[in-house]
C-alpha cells in the first residue's frame, strides 16, 4: 500500500507557513494580497520542481497539472486555498493543497503515472475574509456566481477582484469538466478529536437555514409594572430558545441550532423589553430535516409568543440546501481508509468548502483529519503530524482508485 | 366633609402645559432651563394670589408658604416637582405640585386657617433627565447628597446645576425641620387602573437590587460543533432567566424581576455565543425579602452554570434598602380617604419620588391615583379629571388632619 512521505509534507506546511506569518504563530495571507500571491509563487516554484505545469483561469483560481496516460481524460482534481483569515492558522485550506502536492511528489517517487491526469486546484477567496462571499473563487468556476459579479466584488478599501487580480488571471476556461474532485481538510470542529478518531469520511455538506426572529410585547418600568400585567419580550425570547434547544434534542445528533446574535433595541436597566430580536441558525444534513426544523421552529415561538401574549415575526434570511457527496468518491475514500486500516467514521461537514461548489459541478467529496480542540479561524490552529500523514495517505489513495494507477 | 374645587385644578393643570408644550401634546421643561423657570414663575404667580410667600434654598428647590395660627409650628408640606422628561406628560411631578396649590385655594375658599403652617415643595431637578442624579434637589435637602456635589453636577453641555441656577437660589436652609410630607402622584403603573381604584395610599418605597451577570462559555462554530459538546452562553443565559422569571412567581405578588439589557460581545449569526452579559433589577418593599431573591438568584444562576459546565460572575451594581413611610402620615391619608368614601387600596411605590429622600428627613407618605394605560415618561402621559379631583380631596383630608383645622 503506498503511502506518502509525512515529514516532507509537514516540513512544506512549515515552511508555506512562513508566508505571512503573525507574531502569534498564525497566518495573514488574505485572498490576493502580496502575501496570497507569494503563497502561490512558492507553490508554483514546488510544483514546477515536481513537474508540473502550471495555468490559471479568469478568477485567479490555480491549477497544477501532472500528465496522465490517457491525454483525453478528464483530470481527477485535489485541492483547497491558500488564503486565510486576518489571524488565521497554518492548516485552514493549505493542508489540502500541500497534501495534493505530497500526492504528486510520491507518485514521482514511485515512479507511477496514472491514467487520467491529476490536477491540484487553488481556489481563490475561499475565507470571504476581503471578498464576499467566501468561496468565491470556485463559485465562479462552478457558475454558482457570475464572473462579471465576482470580479467586481470589492474589499473594505474599495480594491475589486479585478483590479486586485490584475496579470495573475488566465485564459484557462471556467467550468471545465472535471473527472472528480478530492479536497482534504482539518475538521475544524471537536468530533474526530473527541472520538479519538484521525480519518473523517465525509458525506456531505449541511443544509443551513437562517431565520431573523423579532419578538414584540410592551416596554414598561420595572418598578411599577406587577409581573402578572407584564408582556416581556426577553421573558419571552428566552423561553423561545429554551424550546429551540430542545428542538435540538428532538433532532440529535445531526440537528444543529445556534442563537449566535441577540439585541434588545434601547435597552435599559430598568426598564421592561419591549421588543427582542435574534437569529435562528438550523442545520442538518437532510433537507426534509432541515425543513421539519423550520417548520418546528416556527410552530414553537408562535406558541410561546400566544401563550404569553405577545407576537412574534419569523423571517427567513438565507436557506442553503443540503450537499450530499458523489457515493462513488465516498466510496473511493472508504476504500483508500479501510486498505490502509486506519480508524475512521463517515461525518458530515459543517462548515462551507470549496468541495460543496465543486459538488454540483463533479463527483466529489472530502476527507477530514482532527484539529486540535476542534480550533479553526484561529492563530492557534493545530493538527498532529500523524494525522496530517495519514489524511495524506488516505487521499492518495482515494486519488489512485480514481485515476488509475 | 371639605373638597377642592376639581375644575379649577385641571385647569391650572392644563396652563401650566401650556409652559414648554410639545408638538404631540406632552411637556419639556428639563430641570432649570427657561421652560422650567417659566414653569416656576407660573407656580409663583398664583402662590403669590392665594396670599403665600415664597423662598428657595441653595439648591433652588422652591417653596411656597401659607401660615398658620401657630407661628412655632413646624410646616406640613405638600409637593412634587415641575421639571419634566425631554418627551415628558402633563402630570409627572406637576400633579402633586398644583394639587398641593389646590388645596390651599380651598382653605381660602372655605375661610380655614390651619394650626401648622402649610408649605407647598417644588423639588430641583426630580427627573434626572438634564442632571444626574434623579431626585437632586431633595437628596441635597436631606443631606443624602452633599450640597457641593449637588451644584458641581453637570449636564451633558458641561454646564453645572451652580451655573444653571444662577440667580434662582436663595437662603432657606437646607433640612429645615417639617411636621410631615405628602407627596400626591400619578401612580406611573397599571395597578390602579386595572383594578378600577382611583386612590392608592402608598406605604413605602421598594428596596432596588442591581446585579451585573457574565455567563462564560466556550465560542464555537455552528456548523462544526456537536450539541453535546457545546459550552453555549446564550442557552444558559436563557435557562437562568427562566428560573428568574420562576423566582417573581415564588415572590409574587411584591417580588419584581427584570432582565432589562443584554449583551453578547463580539456576536456572530453562526459562532455559538462564548460569552453573555445581562443586568438584573430586583424590587421587593421588605429588606429581609430582597436578600432573600437576591440570594436565590444566585444560587439559581451558579447552579445552572454548574449543570451546563459554564462559568458565571454575579457582580452587586447597586442597592437601594426600602423605604416604609410614616405610620402617621400613612393613617392620616387613610381616615381622609375614609371619610371621603373613596375605592383605596394600599400599595407601594415602584419608581423613585421625592418623598422616599423625604421619608428619611420627616414623617411622610404618598397617595396615588391611576393614570391611562399606566402610562408615564411619554408624552401621551394621561389622568382623569374625575381622578384629579379624588387625589386632591384626600391631599387636603389628610393635610387638614395633620396640620389641624
Amino acid at each position: 500500500m503506498l503511502t506518502v512521505n509525512g515529514p516532507r509534507l509537514w516540513n512544506s506546511l512549515m515552511e508555506m507557513a512562513k508566508v505571512g506569518a503573525t507574531a502569534a504563530g498564525g497566518n495573514c495571507r488574505l485572498a490576493l494580497s502580496a502575501e496570497d500571491f507569494a503563497g502561490r509563487a512558492l507553490f508554483a516554484d514546488w510544483c514546477h520542481q515536481a513537474g508540473m505545469s502550471l495555468d490559471t483561469d479568469a478568477i485567479g483560481n490555480l491549477f497544477a497539472r501532472r500528465a496522465g496516460r490517457d491525454p483525453q481524460a478528464r483530470p481527477v482534481v485535489m485541492g483547497s486555498h491558500l488564503d486565510t483569515q486576518p489571524a488565521g492558522g497554518r492548516f485552514d485550506g493549505v493542508y489540502g493543497v500541500l497534501a495534493g502536492l505530497e500526492v504528486v511528489r510520491s507518485l514521482n517517487d514511485a515512479g507511477i503515472t496514472t491514467d487520467k491526469p491529476l490536477e491540484i486546484a487553488v481556489w481563490t477567496n475561499e475565507e470571504g475574509a476581503r471578498f464576499t462571499p467566501a468561496m468565491l473563487g470556485s463559485a465562479a468556476f462552478c457558475g454558482v456566481l457570475p464572473l462579471d459579479k465576482a470580479l467586481a466584488m470589492e474589499d473594505a478599501q474599495g480594491i475589486s477582484v479585478a483590479t486586485a487580480l490584475a496579470g495573475h488571471a488566465g485564459s484557462l476556461p471556467l467550468g471545465r469538466p472535471f473527472d472528480a474532485y478530492f479536497e482534504l481538510h482539518i475538521e475544524q470542529g471537536p468530533i474526530l478529536e473527541q472520538a479519538s478518531v484521525p480519518i473523517g469520511v465525509v458525506t456531505g455538506g449541511q443544509a443551513i437555514c437562517w431565520l431573523n426572529v423579532r419578538v414584540t410585547g410592551q416596554p414598561a418600568h420595572a418598578g411599577t409594572t406587577p409581573m402578572h400585567l407584564r408582556r416581556d419580550a426577553l421573558f419571552a425570547a428566552s423561553a423561545m430558545i429554551r424550546q429551540l434547544e430542545q428542538l435540538a434534542e428532538a433532532f440529535a445528533p445531526h440537528g444543529l441550532v445556534t442563537v449566535g446574535q441577540l439585541l434588545i433595541p434601547g435597552s435599559s436597566r430598568n426598564t421592561i423589553p419591549g421588543q427582542v430580536r435574534f437569529t435562528v441558525d438550523l442545520r442538518h444534513h437532510q433537507d426534509a430535516q432541515i425543513a421539519a426544523m423550520e417548520q418546528r421552529t416556527c410552530a414553537l415561538l408562535q406558541q410561546v409568543a400566544a401563550q404569553r401574549g405577545l407576537t412574534v415575526d419569523i423571517q427567513p434570511h438565507w436557506f442553503s440546501a443540503a450537499t450530499p457527496f458523489d457515493p462513488d468518491c465516498i466510496a473511493a475514500v472508504g476504500q483508500a481508509v479501510t486498505a490502509l486500516g486506519y480508524p475512521h467514521r463517515e461525518m458530515v461537514s459543517g462548515a462551507g468548502h470549496d468541495a460543496i461548489h465543486l459538488a454540483r459541478h463533479c463527483p466529489s467529496s472530502m476527507i477530514f483529519i482532527p484539529c486540535v480542540g476542534g480550533l479553526s479561524h484561529n492563530e492557534a490552529e493545530d493538527a498532529l503530524p500523524e494525522n496530517i500523514c495519514m489524511g495524506a495517505d488516505v487521499l492518495l489513495g482515494a486519488v489512485l482508485g480514481r485515476a488509475g494507477g
